[in-house]
């Protein structure tokens, strides 16, 4: 009661939208329209390929159907239409969604901007369709509907209930009472018509403490039984008990980490894609929960280990639900959610492809990722304007910023094979921080300093130098291009250079100071290297190379050599800043006057 | 020809996808999936606004129709499920859209991931629909279903046309031809089976050049006609000629700024949200050509002035098409991309409303908007955790550093009542750089420094101070708080800061250095202020306050004092800093040791 006191209050567990993390109870983050009705479709699949792997005969252990209510703005929302024509295209009989029908948004009568016929749209994705027409008085109706809703096995339901809006208040059936609370006087009419003591306020009657004891006593006795059943279970089926049970503590499988790949510098050049197909690979056998897939780009995300099979209803004969591979069609945002809501679900760790240009079309959804503390990897490939003939309105040049400044999301830019391992690592190993991993398209060679062990820490010194003259910082694709420049800058010009490569932010800045000062010491002036925005990267080197304009269709070595992304336009950047901190000692950028609030 | 044989390379006007600023006849740059087909919808409602306005009797100036193909992909993007449901809402008569039904995306088989009733849904939306069954040869099929869409004038059309794709080539009815040219012998194959010299390449045949040149006279003859219709129509309709002939150049009608209120110190605290509508409402007759929206938030955004006449066809009696509000409902990436569309057409400026943080939502549009260098004015209200009750769902962190890592993009977070006056200035005057306000919810001072020319200038000294021992650098909201901070400074701890507001990056950093080094002089330390994500403002401060982490759910005073946005809060970290810098006097972060490419 007191929680409900504090409603919208400071450090309150009730805040103006229902968060998962803060308030036990609450299943998914929401409040951004469409999200929950896309993570109600994650959670859907999430249930029936729970059950797929681990139902048995006579063991029905996973059971449960989702429901979803939404309204008006939901159901204008693109990522919402997205995620209904996956629910209905994968057939979700375990899905059940209630359509608030109340005709009004904060614009008033949705006469003024929507005006279809939600239920026929609905219909076309392949869902079954109800209507309660009249859902102020016919509780039965909705009963009725609810029921009927649970025997259709072989699609989504859902069930459109026209109601008035504040039904009662002065102000019913207008957006008065959408976010504001009711007058004095409306409120003591509102409690009076519906048989409350006006008097009273923060009292829940004795009627309704039994009503919901007797629920809960009902659901612990379940609760019991279906311990009971899993324990039996445990008997019968030894290692798919220990394997689920697992799961949900959100550990990983013993020694997985064994698989990861390890690359030393002669082994040949590999496109980032390519070597996070190759993590992919070789540890699904050892991570049975990771359940994969992409926004219609498999063939260029690379995400689909060979013989994967698809997570599909198996009356389309293209897989079943035991497939640990989705296509999730051309539907970023809904992929996104979806994967938000399978992460909810406890018991698997998803991961989903697209361009990382594409990833921008879902920030609403990865934004509730990070807020929500979710593990899902988003396989971000094509990471910038190396991806070559598809141009400018393909080429990365904002992205990354704006996801490093996203809190508790870690965006990874690996630059060669032991570093995608390492972006894997952390990414699978924290359970409460969700990851981009930005990918190459075109071939990178392998590094003779980077490690994994190097790489997890988010920075680390890749090419170390006595009495260096410069620090080159950098991430990715354009590592390698700067331990080129080294040579460069030493042969032709007698500057010595160091290379740092930082590939994940997030995981560097929580490195202790003394660690990212041996990365970044002081007296020495630092130049980043990145072929893209370079707002941010003031917080790492003295000067930034990078792209602040947007790029050029070509192939990509054309492009890279147009923007002087190249050993000499590197070197020719290093000798200007070496020349401008000429006598002067610089102070490390990790120095700083005192903690920002994290 | 020497184009199509630069198709793909540097420095082309062929780039990998259409892009309307750098090839001639490109209407809107499109490419990420959605975009284009949201684009039309905008084109369409600028084409009957236009023609409501300026056509007379005997006038039929304005008559076009907007023809847009789309394919499986775009049919799956939410943003297209959105912009469809405006369009049938809207019931777009002149818009023509051919569903290019092949069956085949990347992954394969659309099978896979999209089994939807897509006409069945269009018709849902309230369009017509019709259906060419072979595309492949039914060219008289498609002829006649398109007369039929032009002879449909109360509803958008959609033609399913079923296609194969590829058709003719060995590798057709699979997304292997989607990207990648054909085979030599493939291609030797295709073009004898269609009639073509399989010997030559980059030849169009005298047939197809007679065919083009007779269409191109057709062409100039009708343009000649109807500029004499216009010349006509100068004559008889004066003021209307001048209008839109003035409109199609993008100069706004003379002496329009003289409506932009100023303010002085003594003027009550506003919202700048409010600022914004004070505007809108002092310069909308002025400039006719502005047409407003919100994504369903009217009330929140303030975006309508009072008496505003709705964009509604007549049948709705809701508004007319002269109307110059458009109710976008929930849709916010439609939104944006609508606004590039009526942009486009080029007798309208745009602008829309929308929480900054769900501004998130149309990332993909706004991405669009920079680089095809579009005029419109997005305005982005409840502009950080000073919205309150709302919480962290609602808050945005990362969302200012996003778009100002954007190119051509001007994001602008205005202090007060002149800055906001600035902010339109300089949004409405910059023909080729969208705009992104980002305005308060809460109440914020009139400051006694501000001025609209400081502010146009992107960055100004708002409060200066000889011999300082601080510069405090900060926008919006928090410079009212960094001008108390100062004065506490002072009592307090004998400090002596002075204040910058950099309301606008984008056009801050276009200014000359020598400006830029008076507002940011060297050997005074610095601290920017900012409620959000500090990535970026490395840029201008040595040292950044902000809000690395989520927000919170509270009234908005008790939010600002948990984060200690305060006077009391900012000279702490301000007494930090000159601590820090205590015998150093540092370089001003302007000084750079060379330019970045733009």
């Amino acid at each position: 009661m007191d929680d409900l006191k504090h409603f919208r209050q400071v450090d309150s567990i009730t805040p103006g939208h229902p968060e998962s993390h803060d308030t036990p109870g609450v299943e998914v983050t929401t409040g951004p329209l469409g999200q929950g009705f896309s993570n109600a479709v994650g959670l859907a699949m999430a249930q029936a390929h729970t059950a797929a792997v681990f139902n048995k005969p006579g063991f029905n252990l996973i059971t449960n159907h989702t429901y979803c209510i939404f309204g008006d703005g939901c159901s204008m929302e693109g990522i919402a239409s997205e995620a209904a024509s996956t629910a209905g295209h994968l057939q979700l009989g375990n899905l059940i969604c209630i359509y608030d029908d109340n005709h009004i948004s904060i614009d008033g009568d949705t006469a003024c901007a929507f005006t279809e016929d939600v239920l026929k749209r609905f219909e076309a994705y392949g869902w079954h369709t109800q209507w309660v027409k009249d859902g102020d008085h016919d509780l039965e109706g909705i009963a009725a509907a609810l029921e009927k809703a649970r025997e259709v096995k072989d699609r989504p339901s859902v069930i459109k209930v026209t109601t008035t809006i504040g039904f009662g208040s002065k102000l019913q059936g207008t957006g008065g009472v959408h976010g504001n609370p009711l007058k004095a006087d409306d409120c003591l009419a509102v409690k009076k018509k519906f048989g409350f003591d006006p008097e009273q306020s923060f009292v829940v009657p004795s009627e309704v403490y039994d009503l919901y004891h007797k629920h809960a006593n009902e659901g612990a006795a379940k609760e019991q039984e279906w311990n009971q059943l899993l324990e039996r279970y445990g008997q019968e089926y030894k290692s798919e008990h220990a394997d689920l049970t697992r799961r949900l503590t959100g550990d990983l499988p013993e020694g997985w980490e064994k698989n990861l790949p390890t690359y030393k510098l002669s082994d040949p050049a590999v496109a980032s894609r390519k070597l996070s197909e190759i993590v992919l690979t070789k540890i699904h056998q050892a991570i049975p929960e990771l359940l994969g897939g992409s926004a219609d780009l498999t063939g260029s995300n690379l995400t689909r280990w060979k013989d994967a099979v698809d997570f599909q209803p198996p009356s389309t004969k293209l897989g079943d639900w035991t497939g640990r591979y989705i296509r999730y069609g051309v539907r970023e945002h809904a992929m996104i959610a979806i994967m938000n809501g399978l992460a909810a679900y406890g018991t698997i760790i998803p991961y989903g492809g697209t361009f990382l240009n594409f990833v921008s079309y879902a920030a609403g959804a990865v934004r509730l990722a990070s807020l929500s503390r979710v593990r899902i990897i988003i396989v971000a490939t094509h990471d910038s304007i190396g991806l070559g003939e598809d141009g400018p309105t393909h080429q990365p040049i904002e992205t990354l910023a704006h996801f490093r400044a996203l809190p508790n999301m870690m965006v990874w830019r690996p630059a060669d094979g032991n570093e995608t391992s390492a972006a894997y690592y952390a990414a699978l190993t924290n359970k409460h921080t969700p990851s981009i991993l930005a990918l190459s398209r075109q071939n990178l060679p392998q590094l003779e300093g980077s490690t994994i062990e190097g790489a997890i820490k988010g920075g680390y010194v890749v090419h170390e130098a006595e009495n260096a003259d410069i620090t080159l910082v950098s991430t990715g694709s354009e590592v390698g291009i700067c331990v080129d420049a080294v040579k460069y800058l030493k042969e032709q010009h007698q500057i010595t250079a160091r290379v740092v490569s930082i590939p994940c932010f997030e995981v560097f800045d929580a490195q202790p100071k003394e660690y990212r000062l041996k990365c970044l010491p002081d007296g020495i002036p630092s130049l980043s290297v990145e072929v893209m925005s370079t707002l941010g990267w003031e917080r790492y080197a003295h000067e930034q190379f990078g792209l602040n304009r947007f790029g050029a269709s070509g192939p990509y070595k054309d492009v890279y050599k147009k923007f002087e992304f190249t050993p000499e336009g590197i070197s020719k950047r290093a000798i200007a800043t070496v020349d401008f901190y000429k006598g002067v000692k610089p102070r490390s950028p990790i120095n700083r006057a005192f903690q920002q609030l994290i």
